[in-house]
Formats: structure tokens, sequence, C-alpha cells
């Protein structure tokens, strides 16, 4: 099935095509009595705007959202919240050259083969186009977030482009908005910028990592087994396009540390448990404990490259392929504002959930 | 919510805790008319059990499985399986001493801040006894697949224990049961042994890197957005106990690549298109290429170890904390039958939703 | 939560109040490939549309459907359908008065001990409205099922408003769309106008009883337990507004019945099982038998009534109540198409479902 | 698919046939902490077991429960919950008589059209034995339910058998358990006993309408559209076996009233809002007015009966068919327990989603 939606109790549905008349999500679940406007959504849909500078992709895509419903006098309803976007740079554009054949690393073969529909208009579901309505949703997922639980913040920045890495001593978090790649270590920014200007005029692409922290997610949210915190969250990132890799806290370094190293040693502090590290990355059993709850996702690089690749065409016949075109060298950049929703989505899920199943009094307390 | 299902279509629900009568698994959305006994689920499960050489725990679980329904004249019926596997090694021991403390890297202690029940007894639904109900479950999917998609595999090893990882120039499939390791690399599994010996010695654990292959998956296989093949693997590995990371293809080291480096040249080859090479894994868009899917996934060191750490008590007590009891020194050796079965079931439940939406017609054929 | 879908596989999420600025449905599991444009939708929407005879509501709703999403070149993609209706009868109205009373009988008084929200302006989701997304996501069932299930039908009309039941004797499926009761019994739809004209000069309403059937059903569609076909008509038919019974073949009727009458009898005709009778209304155990699927279901009168009626304020005063404005004086008339739509998405999911577990092959053969 | 589960949060999945080793709930969903042992289930089972009079079959099942999973020291932990029921009644048989005709009236005949598979031992997952499985998991939920909610009370009784309905006048509730019919109408229960002995002696059976009622549900308990509480209901006693429709408040009759008659009219009494009458059965809208909820259900005559009838064999001969055995002349006794525990876990089911989107503050108030 196509399966367009996420969350269980919280839960979205997205809908549209990057070339179709309008895009959107619609937002079931959401707790009444919520103040939620359109100016409450369009900042974060705006960080995601392409276009804004020279190492994103230069279509010019709006993205104001429309509330159609769920809304009355500037707060929830409790019902169903329609999210929608018109497209408006739909150019009338010539595909037959490109209609017939498929690109390396990208879905438009592996959507030909399972639906056996070719629609050349700019990827169709399967273009990042779709992620607008993710942020639009995530932001409806903060604005709850921040009256259920009012210390929670949700935070992303990239970490890796290609291969060079931050340097964490100079993490600051105050350059998160300060530069085109959400990297809270300039300098390390300035030297993406370098390489990534070489990079697109080769004509070529890269990936990236992608940090997101949530920090005040309190301790007992998330549940065992199936449903576990992380489990959600790796759904979610990796669901994202071009995601290849999600891991938590230490992740994939975790198999290369002891049982010693790797344990995160508890004190009372304050006549509260304190963590002295949080190699956990804030999550054990599915569970949250308290701590920074750290999700990082691997992107690979666009595959929409001038460079031309080897590849064939739906006749079979064996063909090269330069794609064309306004494309994104490092999706990772514009990824960060969507793992931020997908964080909010899933934590607010949670929060439902938890507060089914448990009700509002606190369970199990230290000390 | 407790949420103890997976799958959308072949429907598995666990049950039970490590200390109690039994455990199982509720195997929902099975197709009739396939042949199915005791027999066919128990070698799954053997290969899981714990004791089998001096690498894993030497706890004493026969693990034997009892199909309680679903099942006529060694036919499935189609209508739910139940799997049963009584707990055989419940033996009377005093729990006291670490009834009301909290093991550093343990779930004890967030399950106790979720629910407000301590159950000492060797970690209830957070023990890792629980993936013998999906090892179950998974032998299951496995004998539906083999009349479903005729030519699947799915087979797992280790690719890293601690710091040392395989060499993938010796990389021998038929080594992989040969080893206590499931490593297909005999000389790294010989230093393993030594490595873990070590470990052992020092009252010390060590983390693992799995890897999961599946060969024969139809190209087409799949969805896109929120139920992608990827996104549902992601979900499913990260839901084994331990896990902290899970990647497909190039994973976390596609950040580092080019577009151009990453890109799976095609080629038409016998008629049918060809891939050069891998870097997907077997997943573009959430849908199979028909290549290999690959799946690895990251398990952190055993948090029950020997060596003291500090920690706190219910009451709020600092204390140091050292987990006595027959524990795995290494819990990603033990769960490469679980990465199996859980790749076995999200396949499964992908074909069957690949079905209910498609028909068994193939869609969009190349050449 | 407000669960606002319904459908496993065939899933319909509608949204959007009755004076916002639009509402519709969003469809998601489609297959691809089935034709459809808004022609093939509008003229379900216009059997259903208020004001087209002086029986139904007066207000002008020209539900003209867009299609936002889904489609590709007249074609369904297999992606979500979002199906668009704008409000165009907002006109701007005094609900002053109104906005702190409840309507004896209507849904305005849970919706705010629920929600703690009082949406004056026509009901919001309660609203009948809502019905329009329903019958547009059915117009889209009954063309995947024109491909899918070629033989298969839906038909509805009444059979009782009031204490006036028709005449079985004189039933002519003709008749159905040959008077503004959808009445198969041309001449108690005669009777019917006259009963109706004197309730809508005393301020009155009246109820009624709709019957939906359903032809050329597979024998074998549906499922056991809790997805069985008769549980999920149930359910749809009660969530329509105002139902308040539903029933399967004999139904209520049934249980005034021996099992030596209620026994569909069986012989083979023409080399095939052939019933005598179906008092089972085409469903046994959840699973239907290939005759007619019979559906009925009570729609109680309108609760907008101009006859005053004792109630209470939101300060919690007592008032007495009438409800001026353009209220249909019987919901059954349009609740027909509604029915309808319900029993279209209920077969097309158990279609797809089937299909899923079973596969394109039939099972069990007789004969 | 099979779909044997039901509830969103409060989620049952039942398992096992009636000739199997054994039958059981899996329960998923229960809040910790509430007090939980066989014990507390038990009683709730004794109630539906056959055999405790002439007017049910005459089969000897014990329905013992065993909990496997779910409960430390006698409270729920907030895991799946596993309730097991041995079948201790499975006398060798020869089936081979029946095998091959199929039973009009009975799901035998469209198992075999959707699964083909033929299992002539009692019925498989059609038979009522399932049943057994609802009593225990509705068992678990009023357990809940009288911790969360602790006024509320859930009833069952029969008002008709055959044609024979209670006269409402004598309606005495201290009468449902003192007679084998679970009827509140002593004069009428011995009616009956006089009509089912004489059925019995011809080899006939008869049907019944339950009504089940809920008092103390809190107002605004429900959901609108598609998780309506009137909705759930209907699915929930469609669902049981035999059931062929269902109604809510005066349900069908309704048909039959006008908007005057049908007004629920409210006024101030104690500072709270009192309903005049009860025609909605406590819900508008899909919500709970905070009346009685009421649902009746009709129950058709078992198709088991000694009677001949026409039928056909698999190999498409016609025949005779005659069920010896011991059945029950008349399901709707024993249903009474089965609507019970539908009505509990249906309830919980919207405490717990009304907790997850509201939390646990009153919204509306009036006065």
């Amino acid at each position: 099935m196509s399966f367009n939606s996420f969350g269980h109790l919280f839960r979205v549905t997205t809908w549209g095509e990057s070339h179709g008349p309008a895009l959107g999500a619609t937002v079931d679940g959401c707790p009444p009595g919520i103040a939620l406007t359109e100016s409450d959504i369009q900042p974060w849909l705006d960080r995601r705007k392409p276009g804004q500078n020279r190492f994103t992709t230069q279509r010019r895509e709006d993205d104001a959202v429309e509330i159609l419903s769920g809304i009355y006098e500037g707060r929830t309803t409790g019902t169903p919240i329609q999210l929608m976007i018109r497209n408006t740079d739909q150019r009338s554009k010539d595909y037959s050259e490109i209609a017939r054949t498929f690109r390396p690393g990208h879905a438009d073969i592996t959507y030909w083969q399972k639906y056996g529909i070719r629609d050349p208009r700019g990827g169709g579901r399967s273009s990042a186009r779709e992620t607008a309505a993710r942020v639009a949703a995530g932001a409806v997922a903060r604005q709850v977030l921040a009256t259920l639980v009012p210390g929670l913040s949700v935070t992303g920045y990239m970490v890796q482009m290609g291969a060079r890495a931050i340097d964490r001593v100079r993490f600051d978090r105050d350059q998160i908005d300060a530069n085109p790649f959400w990297s809270p270590d300039a300098e390390t920014a300035a030297l993406w910028a370098a390489d990534l200007d070489a990079l697109r005029k080769d004509g070529n692409s890269v990936g990236a990592v992608v940090e997101v922290v949530a920090r005040g997610v309190p301790a007992g949210l998330g549940a065992p087994i199936y449903a576990k915190l992380d489990s959600e969250l790796a759904a979610a990132m990796m669901s994202i396009n071009a995601v290849k890799g999600v891991e938590i806290g230490e992740g994939f370094a975790s198999a290369a540390l002891t049982g010693v190293e790797n344990a995160d040693e508890i004190q009372m502090r304050d006549g509260a448990p304190h963590y002295l590290s949080n190699h956990a990355g804030g999550i054990l059993g599915g569970i949250a404990t308290g701590q920074e709850v750290v999700v990082r996702f691997a992107v690979k690089p666009t595959s929409s490259i001038l460079t031309p690749r080897q590849s064939v065409t739906i006749d079979g016949q064996d063909t090269q392929v330069v794609t064309k075109g306004r494309h994104d060298p490092c999706v990772g950049i514009r990824a960060v504002p969507v793992g931020e929703a997908m964080m909010a989505c899933v934590l607010l899920d949670q929060v439902l959930m938890h507060r089914a199943q448990m009700g509002e009094t606190v369970r199990g307390t230290i000390g």
C-alpha cells in the first residue's frame, strides 16, 4: 500500500506531488484549544524553503501554507487540520528527453517498477518537495508541545558534509542560524562553503550527516518493544528522502566500546538522578532517561547531477544520463528542518500515547 | 501505550516476561495453506538459544516452541498462530539485593520511571529473552516467503566486534555457520574469540555490528514515504534490544561520498537492467531495486557487567552496582538470528502489502 | 482521539468543517492505473447535493470537487488522492443568538463537553456536510471496483419514512432515480411527499430507513472475527450522521425466526451452489456467500426543528430552543448516496485485504 | 487479512480454535498498577460457560483461565497480558460424515470459499467458543474501568426470545441473575423456558435480542466521525457470532418518530443538565451525553439444528444436512456476557483515547 501516514495518535498524512496544483498534510489527533495560525507554521517552512542562498536549489517555491480546517477563532478544535501548500513554480518544460530514462541513484526506476507509471515532472511523490508538508506538520507538533511539555525544545544542525565533520570543541549553538549550513561550528561552515562551490562547479553533489537534539524530554516517555522511542525515531528519520542511516547517542561507535566505557553512570544531585555521560543518547529500553535525546542521520549525495552516468531507458536501451535543472548539491542542508519536524512529531505522538496509558500522574520516582 | 505489535498485514504481537511461566508470539495475517509444524520453527530458535558455547550466556533455556493455534493438518489455516515458549530456567533466586538499585545503561531505571514497577527478575519485558518470540515469528515468515517468493533468502552475520571488523576480502559465506560468532571471515572469528575471552575475564563486555542481507527481493517491493522498505527495516532493527544504529547500503559512509561516486550505474544485461554497484543497499525511494537488500545495525555492549559502576537506588541513595549472573559478554552474537527474523517479517509484510495494492501482475517492465 | 479515518488498506481521511473554506477527503491506498477524473466523481456528489427539490435543505452548495493529487494523465498513480470541495455558501450570519444554547438531540452539547469548544457556525465537524467528502471517496472506490470486480454494483434506496414503509410487492428498481426519495415504490413515494409537506408546515421532521444492496460480491470476500464484512459495514453505516441502527439481511427480524425458518437452504444449479433464500443478507461468519449483500440502517429525525424544545445554555440557564435555518426535514433522503458510498469503500477495502492474504487465486471451490 | 484484533489503545487479539489445544486473548495497552488475578476473570467466564442449565449446550468446557504474562505481584505491569484457556472437551469423534458437507446458515461454507480449508472439528475460529476469549478480555477491561471510572457499570440481559419480548413494566434488575435467560422480567423468563423446551424437542432453535446498558459513562467520552462511540459499539457487537443487527437508544424505532418526539429535552437540575428522556441511547454525534448508553443487538437462531435442511457437498452434490451434537438452542442466552464484555472493552478503549487527546481535565462545563 502507499502508506502515507505516520504517527499513532498524532497522525500525519501527507499528500501531493512536486508538480501538481498543491501538496499538504492532514493532521489528525491534535488536542483542542491550542493557539495556531498560519504565522505559527510559516517560519518553519521558510527555514526549509529553497533558493535562500547559493547552496540550495534555485527553484522558487513560496511554500505559503493555508490552514483549511481544524481551527476556530485561532485555536485548534481537536478535529483534522488540513495544511495546504500550493505549488507555484510549475513552469512549463519539455520533459520528453528524460521521460524514458532513469537517473542512477534516483527512485524513478523503482517507482516505475512498482507502479508502472513514469511521471517525469520532478519526481512526483519521491521528490524532496514532499518534506514541506512534514515541516508544516512539525510546526503544529511544536506548537502543541509548547503547551503540553513547556520545557521541551528540538534543535537540528549539520555535523558533517562530505568527509569533513565539525569540530565539537568549537560547538556553538548560536552559530546554527548564522550560516547557510545550520552548522554549530563557524569555521567548518566556511570550509563547507568552499567545498560545495567546487562540487557545484564540477556538476557533482555530496552527502552529509545531520544531528537533531531534543532537550526537556521527560524521563519515562517512550514505550517498550516495537514502539520504542528510538525505533520510532529511526523509522521517522529513515523515511526522509535520501537518508541511509540513523543512530542514537553513540550509535555505530558503541560497537567499539566496552560495557565499562559505555555505561552512563548515575549520581544523585539536588535530589534527582544525574547521569555522568550520555552514550545512550537519552533512551534506554525505548524509554527516555530525561537526558538529551540525540539522533543522527546520514544523507546520501543528490543523485540528480550534471556529470554523465550510465543508465538505461524504459525500452531497455543503454544510455547516458545527465540531470539538468536546479538541484540541491547537498540535500543534507535542507534536511535539517525536516529532521527537526520528524523529531517534534514523534515526541508529541509519544506524549499522547504515554498520557493514554498512564494518565497525567508521574509513576516511578527516585529519591 | 505498550505497543507490542509490529507489521501491517503480517502482524506479530509478542508477549511474556523473562521470568514468567511462558512467552510467545501471536502471528496474525498469515496466508492459509502453508506447511508449518514446530519442526520448521525450532531450528531457528536453536540458533538463537543461549549456552551453546562459552561466548554466550550460560543460562539454560530450552526454547521449545509449541503451536497452540492456526494450524490444521500441518498447514496454516489463515487464522492467528499462537507460538508459545515455556520458561524452564526460573531458578529461585534472591533478588532482594538488586531490587532497589538500577544498572547503568540498563532499561530498569526507565521502566521504573514510566510504569512505577520494579520487577527485578531478569528484566521482564526489557530482557533479550523477548527476542525468542521474534525468532519464532520470523521462522513462520520464512516459511511463507519460501512459498510466495521462492528465490528469496535472508542471511545475517557479524561484521565487527569491538574495534575489530572483518576483512571483506576473506568473506566466505560458508564460514558463517562454522564459528560461534556467525563470522563470514574465519581469521577474524579466531581473533574475536581471544578478544572476548579477555573481556569476560575482566568482567567486561563489548559491542558489535551485524549485517543482514536479503537476496531475491523482487524489484518494486516496498512503498514510498512512511512505509518505505528502509524505514520499516530501520524500525524493526532499532526495536531489537541494545541496538543503537541502523544503516542501509553505504549508510553513514554515504555522507562522505559524492554523487558521482555514489551513483549505482545501470546497464542492460541479458535483456534486464543490471546495476554496476550497490551503494544503495538495494533500496531507492523505499522500493527494492532487485539487488541485495543490505542492512547493518550496531549493538551496544551488554550493560550487565561485573565491573562496579556508580548508580543510585530507588530511595535516592548513591551506590555501586555489580551485576552478577549469567550474561552475554557480547549480545551482538545472539542478535544475528534476531536480525534475520526481523528482516523476514518485514519482507513478508511488504509482500502482502504490495499484493494488496498491485495484485499479482508485474507493473513497470524495462526492455 | 479524533479518528477521522476509516478503512484498513483503502483508507479515507475526511477533514473540514461545514463553514470553513473547504472540506475534503484524503484517499490513500488506491491501486494505480485506474482512470479517474473529476467527472467520475461529480455525478455522485450531485446526487447528494442539497436543494434539488423541496424535500431537502434549501442551502446552496455546489459541491464541486477538485482533485489536488494522486492523478497523472487521467489515471491514479497509487499515491494519495486529495479531494477538495470548497464551501461556497458561507453567508455571513448572526450566530450570537444560538452560540450559547444547545439543540436537544444535536451533538453541539457533547462536542462542547468533550472539546470545550462551541462553534455555532453550522455544526462544524458534526454537520452532515462532512458526508460530501464520503461520497467523493465512495466515487473513487466505485471506480476502482469497476476495474477489480467488474460485475459488482451498489444501490441504495429508502424503504421507510416515518411509520410508512414501502410495499415490496411494488419494488421497481427503475423507480429509484425517478422520485426525490430514492424510493423503489412510486406509490409510497407519493404518500411520503404528502407526509413530508405536512411535517415541514408543522416545523417538524421525521426519521427513515435506508437499504443498500451490493450485487456481484464474490463468495469468500470478507474476514472472520473483528474485520467481518458485517462488522465493518455496521461501523461504516453507524458512523453516518443521525444513524441509530444497522442490520444485515433479516436483521432484528431474525430474532423472531426459528433455525428451520432462517436457514438459507442450498442446491446445486448449473454446477454452482445456489441459495433458495437470503435471510443472511449475503454474509455468513463475516464472509460473503456470493448472494446480494443487504444492509439497512435507521436514520433518526433531524434535531434542528422549528418547534420549540426545552434546553439549557452554556451558563446553566433553562431556555427554549427553536432552530431556524434551512434544515432537511428528513435527513434519511440525503443519507442514501452516503450509505452507498460507505458500502463501496468497505467492499473495496475488503477486496484489497483479501488480495493481500489470498492472492488472486480462488481457494475453496464447490463441485 | 484475518484481523483478529480490536480496539485502538486497549487492544485485544483473540486466537485459537474450538478444538485445538487452547485459545485465548493477548491484551495489550493495559495501564499498569491495576490489581488483577485469575480470580478477577474467572467469574465472568463462568457466566458464559455452557452446560449450566438445560437451555444451553451440554458440552463440558471448564473455561479455566491462566494468566501467562503481564502481571507482577498481582498487578498489571503495563505489558501484554496473555490469557489462555485450555480446551478440555476434545473428545475424539468421527467427523468424516460432516467433513464434506455444509450446514445451511453456518460459516463453514464461506470459510471454505475464502481459505480453501474445511476443518470439520466444531467450527474452528467461527465457533462461538472464540467468545470465551472476549469475555476474559472484557473482565480485564472491567477491572481497569473500576479504577479509572469508578462509577461505571455494564449490565446485559435478554429482552426478546423468538417473537416474545419482555414487558418493560415488569423490568426488575434483580431478576437478571435469577433465571437462566438473564431476563429482567421473571414472568417472560418462565414463558421462554416453555418455548425453548418445545423448540428443543422439535430439533429447532430460535433467535433473540440482547440489550446492554452502561451507566456512569462520563459526558464527553467518545469521538466524532469514524471512531464514534456508537460506531465502535456497532462494530463490536456485530462481530459477535450470529449477530445480525445493532441499534442504539430508539434504534430502528427512531425512523418512525418525528423530531418533536425524538428530541431529548434538557433542564438544569441541581446545577447540572438533566435529560427528560433518552431516545438517543446516551450518545449524540458519537459522544456520550452522560446518560445510560443503551445498545441492543439481534442474534439469529443457531444454524446447527436437528431438522434436515437441503445443502450441498464440497464435490457439488445435493444433500440433506442434520447437525447432531450438543448445540445451543438459543445462542442469544450465552451472548449476554459476551455483549457485556465487548461494551467494557469499547468503553475502556475510548477512555484511553479520550485521555490521550484531552488529558485528565474536564473541558466544556455547563453552568
